[in-house]
């Protein structure tokens, strides 16, 4: 499959089988995730996988509060959810930068590593769905963290029982600006 | 190429040989991009790719001032830069979600469009290099975007001229936490 065939398969799978996901598989998904670039090599993530009774509990505080209002019902029906944790920078002149810039790089960076894990994820077969309106205390707490803890993305995973739909993007003229012209 | 070649493969290279990249291929990296998916299908993203003369002129507005300790000296030597645009959320329910949770999604959502398009570059052998570092005034004013926007991620596109080397990162047990047993 080439990398536009790929990116033109995976989708947001809201509907999953309840089939198990292979353990091997997981870690395929986890492995392209480790692999992704982050700014100063920082790798700022760390991956909470969740799965049985306690996966069904996490799905409940997702969905708690002002976030229950049915959006995210399909959540507990996925065999895993994956909680991501953005972890600070550690070291201080990429922490600096990142505060004279304004930049929350580490979100850029976690980005790009679950971005890794859905299209690894669509290449197996398998779905995922990027999640980002949730109770994040509430999942914090599930997941015995500290307050100043932070996740800024979830994610959901397992066998898709959907056929999904085309995509709707907007054309390439509309998302690009051409500046300069080549040199002689 | 499958896709845990592919993340293998990808690099950030600092070192570009003057060769022009083919429109074509420039539009296939895009292409990757277009298609990422972002929150509430926002796609809240604006390509400026940057040659020639102005492209020079940019990466000098680039490494202006408090940015020009010679960290990203190789910028120029890249035949196109890609400078984007990360658009504020129209609709006013994602805006409102951004907002509650704290989370500028916009940024999540740009980095998925940019990883697409280096990891398409990969592919076809092209040389990207992430860049979070740069006077993001001074690329607004040589691009004649108004102070307002925002510049959160550039890029570099063109032919890679060094070797690469092997990646250093973290081993999977210290980036994973499994919780919970499968359901019988």
């Amino acid at each position: 499959m080439t990398f536009t065939d790929l990116v033109r398969t995976r989708r947001s799978v809201r509907r999953y089988k309840p089939d198990d996901v292979a353990p091997a598989l997981l870690d395929t998904c986890l492995e392209a995730a480790r692999l992704a670039p982050s700014a100063c090599n920082s790798q700022p993530w760390l991956f909470h996988v969740v799965q049985g009774t306690l996966k069904s509990d996490l799905a409940r505080a997702m969905n708690s509060g002002l976030y229950g209002k049915g959006l995210n019902a399909f959540i507990d029906e996925a065999p895993l959810i994956v909680a991501v944790e953005t972890l600070p920078r550690e070291r201080l002149a990429p922490r600096l930068a990142g505060l004279i810039r304004n930049v929350r790089y580490e979100m850029l960076d976690v980005a790009i590593a679950v971005d890794h894990f859905t299209l690894q994820a669509a290449e197996l077969g398998l779905g995922t769905c990027w999640i980002g309106w949730f109770n994040e205390k509430a999942v914090k707490e599930q997941l015995g963290l500290p307050p100043k803890s932070r996740i800024d993305v979830m994610l959901t995973l397992g066998w898709p029982d959907d056929r999904g739909a085309p995509k709707n993007r907007k054309p390439l003229g509309a998302i690009v600006r051409r500046h300069g012209t080549p040199s002689p």
